[in-house]
């Protein structure tokens, strides 16, 4: 027997096509009760979401995402939009009765993010956050080996994702780049991911202390207006900071848009007592682990493929050594949260963990202009460390 | 407009898996006219080919692969089945007009790979070899690179592919070790692969010399049957060879079951006069080039994450840095060869590719029980290595 | 024409084999003048001193090393004692009219070093702090490769210096562990060399924002006093600090003896607007190496193994691809030192960049303390990063 | 007490450099009773010797390696001269009275090589070859592991001598390339150490099939003679070869002077029942470990930095991971040779070593000549396998 799950989308770019792909390629590699049906999505510009809807295959389409909200037949809905929509959409959607997913951060500020998380929890619809990092299998070993005790007390938390996409000062000031549309910069897009990575496998942030620069201030228009051709970076390109862990590990993170040569890396190392782990998204099969037990003279990293029936999600895929992409983190994410409304549990991360980490972005960008250390807040949000995974 | 291929696929076990997949995946990442449609799939076992038929998507099924063959609604017949099987669905499909996909090895012996392309020549359809690792795309740039004449002429091909999932004694005989089901050992399996990736890349093997290895004689029955528990292994566990080509370089050449720690390690390094490259399919998107040109001081290899708009089918997938997996090669094969039958031109690997290939693994069983050198002939193929782009 | 540079060494134990090798090493692989002489050596204990004497090769030994630096017989003070004698003994030389080698870090304080500097400058000696992995040839590569603009403006420094050699709660309350005797922990020991390096490559820190972590705060005695057999570990096991740099880097800084797995993990990554490199004490002869000027399609970090002649030092040893180790960054150093008596010129680093580097160790106490930002003064130390090659 | 050698060299290249260092350098790190002392060194060219005697320390020199063998001061000759002088002053030495230290490969023949085995023999002097990479750290912990049985049955042997340092077709014609004087190309240069390591680590090739190739059939004169500028290659670039081992190994080896990229890539990997271990001499610190035995989830190799305690030779040098060097490795091999003069043991390699190593080079050759398979002789060498660690 299958439950089917409608879905709803509010938005189209390159979230929505992997939303999409995920919800589509989901019920072949899952054979789960639960199978998303691609329902409608909305966008403003009619022309581009009747495309989006083809090239995605959704069964229809809106371009006032309102009425996407209020359709009877969405089960839930999701939203790819920039991220000064998040907050508005959730809250309506909660409000209808639809489940939610949102991509992160989950708000543009820690009052927006609680009105969400009491939307939801006012309205007993449930709610992921897109941290999909979190479900690479080789991050879910990971998270595996902290949680059976393999690394002992965590000492340090070393993380960094680092980009250069935008280092040409003739790239232009996209939406990511407009403090009004997403809230922060590297901090928000990709800063977020880190802290997400860190609160899962390690435990919640309790202080820190951080700076952000912005190294170009000033970049042309993607659209010059009249004679205006540049206009202003109000966001960080990059971000840095110090914490400590309530657990207490001492943690180094630093997002950058601006680090030459690094596509795409989002990279980490946990030192325990026992044992250390490294990961690097773009070798996200890959997880390095090095265990202090080991035999002396035999002591060293290990460099596993986590393709092995012994790794998380791996046996819904291929065999040994064929390794998975990008896009299968969201497959398991997905198929996590279906799984979840079927079973009418939990299922994390969720707004409780988006409101949380935004408490971290919050607390890094008043750190940076304070120059002083901070406390992170942690009312109301329970310890995502102990129930991390789905 | 679209224009639906309606696929029958025989067989339904890894393989089946594999192109059900990309089959199902194809048009969400490829916008193309063509589009698969699983019309039906066949297996002797009924309750097992029932199963497939839901897992994979297939629309109906057949106990009996012959008729399917003969069904009107069907135009591409897939053939995963076992190796022995090859030759008298492919002839059958291709007799009744159908295009023909199939899994390497291409056949049990160059006979029948002859008689096979004899077949599909005849009928006029097209006919895929499933070299699906061509269609990495770090090789498809690889091949880029070597046809523009970066690497200059070629000296050295050096590769590897390198299993271990068969080293535990206590591992049962299954039939990709028995001759009469599946031809050779390590050699049709994986040895083929890296013969048609030297094709591909470099070009046609003029001669070699090989030995062939099997470790472990006797194993398990997977069935028991009366008394007796095991059974003779009578293919290769390993093979080398060393092999000259064409236009000149030295080819040295590896396949094995018994590489402890390599679970799926198909590895070249190929050395040019002005440049090498080296690919590991375990690390898939990494190109690794060294160009003898780059200025003195700043030369030594360089780590090219494939994933940019620069590189081959990149442009279908995700941003730079977010990688693709296995399953990827078989969408970029199959969109390659679905086009080819809109556009109706030649689509490489074929089933010339597959003789030639085969011809080489003969040779290398001829070799290895002459104890001598063996010139591969090349009668009637063409050189994959000037069209082996689709 | 050779001349004779007669060495007396104070203290014996790690850098005391280092230093006594690398003087014997130099006169066979760098064909200069200069030849230093194994003349003295100093230590209180008289049995193990004269037999330092003996392994390391020096004609005489002190129990006193106030009457060492007094001999005649001495051009060169080398000071290898812990960090609390480095001042005195310093001074003294100086003021005896000795030219000076001391260790890192050079004091316990600004003060002291300030003193050291002031007493140097005004006996006119020349006085070498041995920051020798500024001299590893990959090191020197990457210092020319940014003073010749091919990173252009530097936006990141990442450095990390990582250790796991005590770990083990078992491990004892050794001098390194003890302030009165060593200063700082992790701080001093390798955040000084990570300083340095930062310093050398991208020039002067002006403000940052550190912790300090102890993780382990008591520790077996080596030798047990009475009924005590614990003691307490007063100084860091780890640091970490963000740092703003003069020309506008972001800096994120670790040092840490907790990262199990990391023996010897000095690593550095700067990314430039033009460029980035990445560097590993652990692999020593490789520098990785990223520029953006690369054509599309074949960008990525190169491996550059720094053997060639186009490299720093490298025609003193082996041909290509024949390594050299840790105890060659000696050598190197040594060599322009001894090359600047010579010559009569500068030689950095000194004991200017020794009071500056000392300056940042403070900041970084300071800052953890009170939990603020600091900055750092500059007075009178000039600018390594202008003359930071020997 | 010390007991001095007296070392009489012949020749004054890149070896003679090599070993010079190492005799000097060898009582500082080991402090053992043997104590080479840096007698005389021989050499036709005057002006140079007399330079190389300088430069490198000895106290004497002579014109005529007649003289230097006969003189009474000499303990022991060291050949580093090109090879087709070995034999003659081998035998002269061995002859004199003087234990023997030879360059590889051994001779120009196999004829040679046991002349040279029976000098020594006959007069009851020892005879080192210079294999100098077993005596890489990791390379000696690799034999320990296979001799503790920890790979268990050894299936596979892989391994590559990579070099291209003659690739430009503008490089001259060097001694190297002249069968004359250096017997064979790359063979006898790169292919005679990966013999060696092979011999070392797994035991005795029984039968092989070969092919030599030369890319470059005519290069510049190093020196024009009269009109003629240019002239043959008559050695091999490159040479690759299959062998199977006496204990049941299957070996796929490959050298060769034109693979861009690899300056000096001496690999190897070897497969056993329980394990891998894979190796590389441009990071020669690090050996890479799997062991089959690693619980499931956390198999993968483990990369080692032979620099602990528990490896070969550590302790005579730097704290874990401060690596060390090239020349380290004569260092090690010249430490084992002059302890086993005080001791009277056996050194190996030995004269033996390099007889059998000179078999499997003319068994290459020849096989690559007849286009066949070809044994390997084992009169009367003994089985190193079970000797080979000094």
């Amino acid at each position: 027997m299958t439950r089917e799950f409608r879905i709803g989308m509010v938005g189209y770019k390159f979230m929505g096509k992997a939303h999409s792909h995920a919800f589509r390629d989901l019920p072949f590699f899952f054979d789960s009760e639960a199978v998303p049906v691609l329902t409608a999505i909305a966008g403003r510009d009619e022309s581009a979401v009747r495309e989006a809807a083809r090239r995605f295959g959704f069964a229809s389409y809106e371009t006032d995402w309102r009425r996407l909200v209020e359709r009877d037949d969405i089960d839930v809905v999701d939203i790819v939009t920039p991220n000064n929509m998040h907050a508005e959409i959730a809250v309506a959607a909660a409000k209808a009765g639809k489940h939610v997913i949102c991509e992160k951060p989950l708000a543009m500020s820690v009052e927006q993010a609680e009105q969400m998380l009491e939307a939801v929890q006012s309205s007993g619809v449930r709610a992921l956050i897109c941290h999909n990092y979190r479900f690479a299998p080789a991050v879910q070993y990971a998270k595996r080996l902290i949680a059976d005790g393999r690394l002992g007390r965590i000492y340090h938390v070393r993380a960094q994702y680092l980009q250069d996409w935008v280092m040409d000062p003739h790239f232009p000031l996209v939406w990511r780049m407009q403090k009004s549309v997403t809230g922060s910069g590297a901090l928000g897009d990709i800063g977020a991911h880190i802290v997400d990575l860190a609160r899962f496998l390690v435990g919640e942030i309790t202080d820190l202390t951080a700076t952000l620069e912005t190294f170009i201030g000033e970049r042309p228009l993607a659209e010059p207006m009249g004679n205006q051709t540049k206009g202003l970076v109000d966001v960080d390109d990059a971000v840095a900071w110090l914490a400590h862990f309530e657990q207490g590990a001492l943690g180094v993170f630093e997002a950058t848009r601006f680090a030459g040569g690094n596509r795409n890396g989002n990279r980490f190392e946990i030192n325990g007592e026992k044992g250390s782990i490294r990961w690097d998204l773009e070798n996200m099969n890959l997880l390095q682990v090095y265990l202090a037990e080991d035999e002396p003279g035999l002591q060293g990293f290990r460099t596993i493929n986590c393709t092995e029936p012994h790794h998380p999600f791996a046996d819904r895929y291929w065999p040994p050594g064929h390794i998975i992409g990008y896009e299968h983190t969201f497959l398991n994410l997905f198929a996590a949260f279906f799984q979840s409304l079927v079973d009418e549990t939990d299922c994390r991360p969720d707004f409780r963990d988006g409101l949380q980490n935004q408490r971290v972005l919050e607390a890094i960008e008043k750190s940076a202009e304070q120059r002083r250390w901070m406390d992170v807040s942690r009312e109301g949000t329970g310890n995502p460390a102990t129930g991390g995974e789905c």
